[in-house]
């Protein structure tokens, strides 16, 4: 089997007018790399999780529309422009939660704004080099924060991580997983717990799989094992990725994340967020103003190819992600620096930079 | 489909010399009444949570060897003895944290103890005594678990449980339910919102289906999602079982229930665990004194008939059971009252009542 840490999770082929992506939901038993072209395909493929954490949703949104643009009628700017706007309103709305979809899709837009006086080829060409740009600058940022994060790492660390924030969130080393990657690189020796992150296990399915395929130590456990880790004391660190990071510091990620910070909080062990800044979003003032998206019921009561665990007719709570206070975050690292409390001061100062 | 609730969970059919039992392992798809006659059926069936939940293997391991007893040899005390403790040693070595087996067994043994000048079969029939007194008794603590439980209950409350501490734990009420089950009866409008329970889902195969077959409203959650129902004011209360109750107060229960003790502590929302006097072990005076059960890797990685949902060649962490420090517990609900911190003095007096 190809190791999966040597294909990029999403890549554009311009040639052949697609996008190549992992198709996560057959992770780990397959590692197959399927073609995006139709508009219909690439919402589908956020909306089923097919591409999913928030940076690599971002890059994929913007070779998306890319290559949907490039495939408009070019003869009239204001044609070319009404037809663009309703593709890139419709990607927008596959996901709520995350920002970077709509940061990559407002970053796309304002590309077709800056070319408007030039034919439409030029400003289809313009997009194509926007999203080379945005996939590029991913690798960038992960590499940067990787490099951020690992000055907090110490020989012999346990590390937690929940949800994947790692390369098959973003096209390449992950967020959450960038220091662990880097520090198992400089043969650091580490120790990485995954919640296996109940519905959908992108903790047992993803982070585990490519963790333990780039050689390093991994635990699976299930999502309400952590405080025993914790009080066992073999957790010394925590690293999580963000789908929003608030201006103040709330942060939006997987659902369970609020509930380790909370264990983390009485054990006295330092919770990490890895946050490119393209999650950080300074027009959302707290938590309580980013919207939770809620997923479908059968999420929790369905498995796979499994007979049904629940009984019917009960309600189901399905968030899929929930918001973390600040108060129970250590820092928020960032590839230009990490922030630290208060965040409304910190954040902000990173934003200028 | 037969109702749930008018089946007791295990039952001694003296005549038919077996015990019936709903085989859980099949709930909620399926209600099958087993009939268990073997030692080695006796022991698999604990192991393999075919009977669980620390009360109702109490009752059942009493039934158990009493069931064994009544086939050996009676014609002389020793060999009856020896093989009698042979047995007993045996199915007390089926799962080492809940103390209500050891409880049941030892309570057994006495009887043999206390009636050791008398003829075999006459001490055969102080043990059928002794199981059917212990099979009442469990119904009448439930009762009281449910009484006591019930005067912390406000309209309109919304209810964490954790694991399936209900009637599927104990012969009828549960410990946990009971309380839930009595505000019903009276009309109150309660919600209880249940954790799925990874790795084998009691909460949600069995929790959430005794409770909704009872017509409680009901909602099932996966384990990483009790943070933000907290934080979101859905929950005034935390009721859970347990498998034993050191003599500080520290209780072992299902593992994830500390997680949920931590989050609950941050949200200042009051945990309680449902306790019968038979698993509070004044012999084990800390939470450290408790033996922690490890079970097997597969229950985390594979599900029922489906598809394998990890990688190979990783670790598993993953304990049957936590330690919730007592500083975490608002209180300990027992048939003969409530005790509240500190413990070590509140628990003392219960048990001397």
């Amino acid at each position: 089997m190809e190791n999966i840490l040597d294909i990029d999770t999403v890549a554009l082929d311009d040639e052949a007018g697609c996008i190549r992506a992992i198709d996560q939901t057959l992770l780990p038993g397959e590692i197959k790399v399927i073609e995006i072209r139709e508009e219909e395909e690439m919402y589908d493929a956020i909306k089923r999780l097919v591409v999913r954490g928030a940076p690599a949703i971002g890059v994929f949104a913007a070779m998306g529309i890319y290559l949907l643009a490039k495939a408009m009628p070019q003869d009239s700017y204001e044609g070319f422009l009404k037809e663009y706007e309703r593709a890139s309103d419709h990607l927008n709305s596959s996901r709520p939660t995350a920002v970077n979809l709509s940061w990559a899709l407002k970053r796309m837009r304002g590309v077709v704004e800056a070319h408007k006086a030039e034919p439409v080829p030029a400003i289809v060409s313009a997009l194509h080099d926007e999203a080379v740009t945005i996939r590029n600058e991913d690798v960038a940022v992960c590499k940067g924060i990787g490099e951020n994060g690992l000055t907090l790492l110490h020989e012999g660390d346990g590390i937690l991580t929940h949800c994947n924030a790692g390369q098959l969130a973003t096209v390449r080393y992950g967020t959450a997983t960038a220091p662990m990657y880097l520090a198992h690189e400089k043969g650091m020796d580490i120790h990485v717990y995954c919640d296996e992150t109940r519905p959908l296990l992108q903790g047992a399915r993803l982070t585990a799989f490519e963790l333990s395929s780039a050689g390093i130590d991994t635990t699976l456990q299930c999502d309400n094992m952590s405080a025993s880790l914790m009080k066992a004391g073999k957790i010394n660190i925590i690293f999580t990725g963000c789908d929003r990071v608030a201006a103040n510091g709330d942060t939006a990620n997987k659902i369970g994340t609020s509930l380790v910070a909370a264990a983390a909080h009485l054990y006295n062990v330092p919770m990490y967020i890895c946050a490119p800044t393209s999650t950080i979003d300074m027009a959302t003032p707290t938590g309580e103003d980013i919207p939770i998206e809620q997923r479908n019921p059968d999420e929790v009561t369905e498995m796979w190819y499994a007979r049904r665990m629940a009984p019917e007719n009960i309600h189901i709570y399905n968030p899929a992600f929930d918001v973390t206070d600040h108060e129970l975050i250590a820092g928020i690292i960032t590839e230009k620096g990490i922030a630290y409390p208060p965040y409304s001061k910190s954040l902000a100062e990173i934003m200028k930079k």
